[in-house]
């Protein structure tokens, strides 16, 4: 395959076919490690188009990549085929202030992103966890993140795509347009599909003006019920906030201990974390709502993090819990969602089963959108165990969520890991259909061939 | 084929096969009058799926509609098949207060379910023209509408759809969960795709709390240019509009005269009709800086609609534009869109092509999202000039409206009279993919089968 790869790519540090490094073989937890002939870098939408037009001539899987922050192996490549790393298309093409959009290709890393808007007075507002993603791999998970509660998910920012497809054919879906009933929505079908229809290699993104000032808040609770049960009484204050997270106090002690910092309300069994975004006075004066509100929900304390480097510490430890908990055991990370109603279902669900199981179970996550981030934690387990009450678990815990009329991910994708466990509790007819789909773009199955909805 | 349906509905009442009324053969300009051989009215998901396996099986067209409302075709039926009319399936099931979402029908009348949201403090942002419409054919067109500027169009309020497969499989897509990355996006690829892939038959839709406050302000402008070069620097200036609506003086002319009515500042060319949502507080500040903005931008006045009466009329007359120039002649209505700083582009070729071509052309629409509406007058034109005209005249509208990297139709849909001209402006790759994306959904071709993307 080398001497075809270097015909179109006409440059030996861009076309690996010898021992391709591993995490080009694998996600970001790194433990399932695929296999590919080939590992191309290519520059260009040209290049993409001539890899893909070879591959589907010669039936070759694809596994498209960006900067492979991904927890569900969907970047882990299966069969003998070529692994298509989008890292070096990444390069801000374009921000349109007059119709307020950017343009860029796919392997820009969100926080670059971020930071070069921002710094024009405008703002991206999707903010996942990881903010060494690519915006390619970001739009191919439908990234929701902290601030999905107030201005939505990648998705709602996404206005157009360039796509190459598994045929070569490069297409755009989408415009700078603010409306379109103009034919099938093929865009959004691509947003979220994880690589297997099409190859993404230009985003028009929508940008709106950067909020004028933004503020946490953190109050604590004596318990996770009282926490989450004040969530929807926010709502229906209609105070508007950004991002609403909860983490209970056993986990906040695990942040703590990693990073060697301190959270305030120490005495609080569990937290809520909320942003702001607004002018100074709109702020304030949801802020007044929120501490009558959250006190007549029977929250003990109300902290304004106003202090930047209390702020900092605040969101620092937030940030890293994932990681804390990885640094303890290795751990299987999820993402459920359920119907922002049933948060305090699910996560006493969770508790009782850690409970009955012994299996170690930290949850914290999005309640203003309930998506809820638990880590499974292997602990001491040898591998046959792990993969054993690993597996058990997961179906109780997957079953639970459906029950409540949850899903299995609300924003990293479905990928090798989760696959079983959708498939399992989705509707056969949405799978058959969601194959056609797949085959009406892609009908020789060569793009990331791992995923599949079989019935 | 009568004997048939009534062992599917066995009331006589619900089946109609004898002479169909026109109505339920056309849309809402009654022009184009189609061909069926059977009327039906089901009040079931179970009658819907019943007439979809029949119909299936026996390879007949069938044509979804619900109240009819829509502008270019898209419920003509075609062929010797069913017109399946969805209107009595009509209730609004759950207003869920928890999780800020709506069960209901598709049948459910526009103005209807907003009334009854808004009785209980919550709101449904989505609000066409024409609000007679039924929530199932707005979401069958992403209808979009005046407020799309600040909240989105109805695709950004689906959560969630009940749909009868062509073949009579009833399945869900979506959730009442706010994110979402389990499997592939069917439920948008449903949205806008005017009744071809599937018939909706039960929306969960997404509210939010119902604004305090909303205020109208009129300002007039010495030439529509003006008017619409100060749009970008509303966005600018951050006041977060829910819409921007522009109007020229002549056109408010025909409103006037038809409603008996008159509208303020009538020494202005052209006129932008803003509205502000939110508090008191934040809308006497955008309003400060509106002021602010505009003047600068060369407006000459600026009223706020603040006595009932005149928002009123003024509302009334922006409502009765179509129906006023309908009144005067037969008029072709479009609903191009074009990237918001293309607007002024765009409506000053149209206003240049009146002039050379003596085809009367009116326009207004939504400038907070560049969608302009485009009556193209009739006058005194016999048919065959009328034809031949029209076709001329919009080949060159909308290429135009291509070039300037604008869209055939921004809520409307293609229909049957749009179809020609988007075909044309398409990528043929685009418009295969297309085609078989239809397939997988409905392979043999029998929902809405009037409209294709045939290359």
């Amino acid at each position: 395959m080398r001497e075809e790869l270097l015909q179109l790519i006409p440059d030996e540090s861009r076309v690996i076919t010898e021992t391709i490094e591993k995490k080009y073989l694998s996600d970001n937890l790194g433990r399932k490690i695929g296999t590919a002939k080939a590992l191309v870098f290519p520059v260009s939408t040209e290049e993409v188009s001539k890899i893909m037009r070879f591959a589907y001539e010669k039936n070759i899987p694809v596994t498209p990549r960006g900067a492979g922050t991904n927890l569900v192996g969907s970047t882990v490549p299966t069969g003998e085929g070529i692994v298509l790393d989008l890292s070096r298309l990444n390069h801000i093409l374009e921000v349109d202030r007059e119709t307020f959009t950017a343009t860029v290709e796919p392997g820009v890393i969100l926080e670059d992103f971020q930071k070069y808007v921002e710094a024009q007075g405008l703002f991206y507002p999707p903010d996942p966890g990881e903010k060494k993603a690519s915006i390619g791999g970001n739009i191919s998970t439908n990234a929701g993140g902290m601030r999905a509660v107030r201005y939505g998910v990648t998705r709602d920012y996404v206005m157009g795509l360039e796509l190459v497809l598994a045929d070569g054919s490069v297409i755009t879906v989408g415009s700078k347009n603010r409306k379109d009933t103009t034919g099938l929505d093929l865009k959004d079908m691509v947003i979220g599909s994880e690589g297997t229809l099409a190859v993404i290699t230009k985003c028009v993104l929508k940008l709106i003006p950067k909020p004028e000032k933004s503020l946490s808040l953190l109050v604590g609770y004596p318990s996770l019920k009282t926490g989450i049960e004040s969530v929807p009484k926010l709502f229906q204050a209609n105070v508007n906030p950004t991002a609403i997270e909860f983490i209970e106090r056993k986990v906040v002690a695990l942040g703590e201990e990693f990073l060697g910092l301190s959270f305030p309300i120490p005495e609080a069994v569990a937290y809520l974390l909320l942003t702001f975004d607004g002018s100074a006075e709109e702020i304030d004066n949801h802020i007044k709502t929120v501490d009558h509100v959250v006190k007549e929900a029977g929250a003990f304390d109300v902290q304004i993090l106003d202090d930047p480097q209390l702020l900092q510490n605040v969101w620092k430890i937030r940030g890293c819990l994932v990681t804390a908990v990885e640094a303890v055991s290795e751990q299987e990370p999820l993402d459920i969602v359920v119907p922002i109603n049933r948060i305090d279902a699910f996560v006493n669900f969770v508790n009782e089963l850690e409970q009955q199981t012994g299996m170690r179970m930290i949850s914290f996550g999005h309640a203003g959108d309930g998506n809820v981030h638990l880590c499974v934690v292997r602990g001491e387990r040898d591998d046959a165990t792990w993969e054993k009450e690993l597996d058990e678990n997961l179906s109780i815990l997957y079953h639970k969520a459906y029950e409540l009329g949850g899903l299995a991910s609300g924003e990293h994708g479905i990928g090798l890991s989760k696959q079983k466990y959708m498939v399992r509790a989705t509707n056969p007819i949405n799978l058959a259909l969601m194959k056609r789909v797949k085959e009406a773009f892609d009908e020789k199955r060569i793009l990331n061939a791992g995923i599949s909805y079989d019935v």
